[in-house]
């Protein structure tokens, strides 16, 4: 065909071929135990049209996504409303990628999906490290009777990866129970000391990444299931993204956008942005 | 307590005791199957806010709310997530309601909360017919390999309400394999005359009533999952409820606002009116 | 009825009785004087849904709904746009259940609802300081050749409050005039640092809070009649609360919501955990 | 001062000089009786920016607003809240303008604003006939306990202008009594054969156009304080109007349109073709 | 790559290969001289995201997506505001697919992006006919000054095209001049009557079809620069669009939606529906 | 005329007259050259009537509007989409009114209308300094190919103002080009400490300000074409605009709202504000 050119339909600055990708970005449009405000299945979709918004340079990192390679590998097809299709297709495919050595990078949908690219992150790393930036513990054992929930999902983990392991910064709304867990485990670290002095202890260790979006506060985030008042600003959390930079972050998530929720648009490209960072920091 | 008067908390012209009504509003608010835009969860909360906007005299019917009894019971609570446990509270409500010989009305959520309702209707009166409004046929055997969900609710009553008890109104979206087993079944009259010759044959039978609002042309309400162009007129609709008001209702459902896709409010307020007229004339 | 369980329908936590709380939440749907963006009419039942959104747990004050005993009345039923039968309601209300040595909580509404339940309270506490969270002054003498409205109301309470016992923060907002009545009775304390030293000083002194949300940035709370850019961040006004814990809070209100203006839902569920931690000081 | 070109800041196709024009246009920017959803004081200025939008030429009446004379003289400045001056003002402004042989075109606001001008237009012309477009039939004798307000316009109009003088097209809400009055009065002429017939019988007197936009189906005006399915389409509404280009107008007014509610802009931007047609057919 | 699957990114049922296509999809965002709101550039891919909530089968044509074969070749890459780049490049693509003998369906952008493509067309095709559906004329000479235009673009084409071979339906908006240029040229078929009839005489020619969809009342499509009261129902115009599935379509466009001004998605969606019925037709 | 009186249709506090004006106020109604969300051309008139719902007092700058004289000029009247028309109108008229000794006063628009004000003043005041504030530093040579573009802007200015002449503040987003620029020039102040201090030294010298308001953090300006997380705080520009207070600007302008894309309003206020306060500090 000769008509052209044509404008690029991947996310901003991906390259062609996933062989020769050193992260792979997957999209995970399952919001299917979200208790509250629907709709991040449709997040994958909206960020990779707000992606060709930005610019492909990142002033505070002074990087460009032209210096790393990623691959867009488009989002999971999964059985509609299938919470055990959903994971092991997840599961699936990160194993194949940490197989290949290369970098995972989900792009939620609900927080659940970061269970089974962890499960599959851990197999390949078992000493791995999880940090994770949340509005909510999500530390619940049972949500509504249910284990496998958004609002379970870091308890979960927490049975294969030890407290120790995990760090948690952002957190500002949970049950009395899951506080008393978080004070008792010493997960959270809240200010900005508190984050970067753990984060320093951490630099040999591989790192799995996991960001509630709804860690911002609404203001700049309303596009979530359940937003939270009282959040990270954008440049809070950009200066903690920053500090994990020499960290070794093998596997990496961006999740809980629900873009119908900010009809101004400016969550979704917020999230666009965040993904940016995050891609420049795995480099 | 002495403080007051305050404002009334119950739908529009709800009877203060369940014992005296002949009619009873259960909200169901559930959307897990939903697979296209979620939300009509929060419909049952927000048609009663919006209720209170309404008159309680229709001019068309020439009756007021004051000349019934109904009983806004509220909303069951769901364990979230969970189709199975929700599927078995509404059959259980149903049955009980339909047990003291009283009316059912629901108030969805998406339109898999009619199978359990009709199940229970059709145990109480086994000769019922159904009549269905839709924009979708909601025909298909499996959806997305899913046998329960709100694209397959009338396929699964048609496996104990038989062809030619089910009578189906505004279809205008479906897969050739739907549309063909229509054809053969006859089982949709889609223009006034169809419709109103249709309906004379089943004065003699009791009657459950399902309205999925989408039957509705978007341009009148634009606050559900899968909007279909090309549909019913708010007159259009109310003409054909009129026409039902001879026959011996005794369940009804209507279903499928999401309204959180209307910031106009007025997908919830026509809702609400649709949801008088069927009070109305289920008297 | 053995149907059910149904959702709750009061506000998160509340107990079921008037006689055993001891703190009564009344709605104040009025917003007649509101001169800018109307619909503060509309906050309380939006509230009211919203707070099934919240945990009954605040991490930052470290307790729980399920520790204290609150009652949610309802809404007042006013005449419709009927000031002085408005005003009449509140006050008879405020004034019964200060009578019965249970405190008052007013949900807004707008900001004339404050005056006759401050005037009820002082009748009861004669030496009642007031603390006052807003954008506005709300000092005019008359508004528009009113002496009744949202922006003369703490000049109509200064008039049997004396300035020293006014507790002023938040302000950025006003006429030439009402900036010099500030500066010469000194009732402003709009940094951290002035307003817990004055806070300090009243821990002796039944108090009554009103918090017009507007206070807040328009970032976190669009949702507002009169939005006023350069306001306090969710955890600026959060700890300006926390210090007010060990005062002996009698009364308060948070008013001016005008929830139609902010599709995003955050300003409503904004208002909703506001309110939370106000209950939860106020104990 | 010679920099420019400048836009037009008057509605499209105004005259400069009050004393050349024909007819006066004034804005009435009051909604303080509107007890469901306020901000129809926001319409005039609203609509002023929209008809700029519009093209001058009507293709249905083949007319254009270049061969009328029109002046646009603002939005008068009432006391805020005040429904007794701004009624006074209203009527002042009406009286002044029939006393110079112009004719009056009034821009709502809500409805009560017609109160004065038809009182005025009534006295110049004790003959009058009321066209009166609405989904509401305003007839109610007190509402909320109140005789002034935008649900009981019309019943104190018809205690100065009799029943048979009133014609009354698209109404579809009210209360029992209300349409036993109509129905006893025969004022209502719903089907455009009725209508046509009745306005056949009085082209030989001075008629007061009144047009409550909400008489149009709220999927073309949802912004409206009170929308009501089932109501008139444009086109319904354009040929009612042009029906009546024949008669004798020497006053009118258009109302209700409350802008915040349709965020596409369409209701606005109908509200300024529909007056764009009357001005025409006024001529 | 063995991960997977992944969810379908063409246009639903779109082929994988130009080779294979009798019908090439070209997207055009374009919206440069639109002079009220802009947006249309958006369109092509919020079109494309909305296709699949479709389904690939039409019940009123009886007719399903499978049975064509059609390519979705991406949006064209404009050099950002260049008026002349874009028309050469949209006349380049589509010289090209109607040199291997393919049809041409543009997805606009603004109605301008017609005019190159009607070149191509014509140039192929001496004796094309064009089918022209929109609310305004399209027919000044200059607009503000400007000769090639959203509202000039039929008068351009009439330079090539002869009247006699313009069919033109659903206009209701234009200037004096406009109008008499239709009236005198009888280019205008508004009627359901006059237009099946016109229709009839284009049999044996070819014909190019342009769906401005600002044709369709706003009540159904408020998301387009212009909206325009008083337009065609959805019913309306697909009743138009069947009647010509018997010409022989050889191009074809559909323009206008700026999505960004509906928020309910509905227009979005809308424009979906309309291009698989004028895919299938175009079969 | 004797009817009356009316509300003020120009800014709030303009004085009547061009003659007694210290400074102009001229709304710059172009966007011709955004290449992300367009709607700019929307601003002057929307915040114009934003205006007036503010107080003409500034406590931050114990200043009042009534202390100064400034005319309304309205929006220039460009030829639409010509962007050479547009840059030669505001040339005229930017020379026009310095050369009368009043000060110019911009109302975008986009920010190419900043380019011939600048040569205008920079013709009168040729030691002229550039304070810009932005999220994007505007400074590439060529964008999409084009010279004139508001990308560009600040590189054709700095054409004929040396980059020493050059103080910018709140850029985060640009290519890696523009900031190796910018680090070599030295034109970056992002600071609270490197703007003071810089600013101390232009006292002595004629400044421009130009004001692209997505400098400010979208959580306050979501209403912009290229909103960029991670800006200046309302309350952080205000300071920076204080700081200039004794400088001696000769003209400014305030440039980039979209209004349609923030629906709370809030963005259009927040224009108008900063706009108060910057007619206050250039007196």
């Amino acid at each position: 065909m000769s008509i052209g050119p044509f404008l690029q339909r991947n996310w901003l600055g991906a390259v062609g071929e996933f062989d020769r990708a050193e992260c792979i970005m997957v999209g995970l449009p399952y919001d299917g135990t979200c208790s509250n405000r629907p709709g991040a299945r449709f997040a994958p979709q909206e960020i990779r049209l707000a992606s060709h918004g930005l610019e492909t340079y990142s002033p505070v990192l002074d990087k460009d996504l032209s210096e790393i390679r990623f691959y867009d590998a488009g989002e999971l097809d999964f059985q509609f409303g299938n919470r055990e299709d959903t994971l092991s297709k997840i599961e699936k495919a990160a194993q194949e990628i940490f197989s290949e050595n290369k970098k995972w990078l989900g792009i939620g949908g609900e927080h659940l999906v970061t269970l089974p690219a962890v499960k599959a992150c851990h197999k390949k790393y078992p000493d791995l490290c999880l940090v994770h930036f949340d509005a909510h513990s999500d530390l619940i054992n049972e949500y509504l009777n249910e284990k496998l929930s958004h609002a379970t999902v870091i308890k979960r983990i927490s049975e294969f990866i030890s407290p120790e392991k995990l760090i948690q910064s952002g957190l500002r709304s949970g049950t009395k129970e899951e506080f008393q867990w978080i004070r008792k485990n010493k997960t959270l670290f809240n200010t900005d000391d508190e984050f970067f002095s753990r984060i320093e202890k951490v630099k040999n260790t591989p790192v799995y990444l996991t960001v509630d979006l709804d860690v911002l506060d609404p203001s700049i985030f309303s596009g979530t299931g359940t937003p939270e008042p009282g959040g990270l600003s954008f440049n809070e959390l950009i200066n903690r993204l920053i500090a994990l930079q020499d960290l070794n972050i093998v596997g990496a998530d961006v999740v809980e956008l629900s873009p119908h929720y900010d009809h101004s648009g400016v969550s979704t490209l917020t999230a666009a942005k965040i993904i940016r960072e995050v891609l420049l920091i795995m480099h």
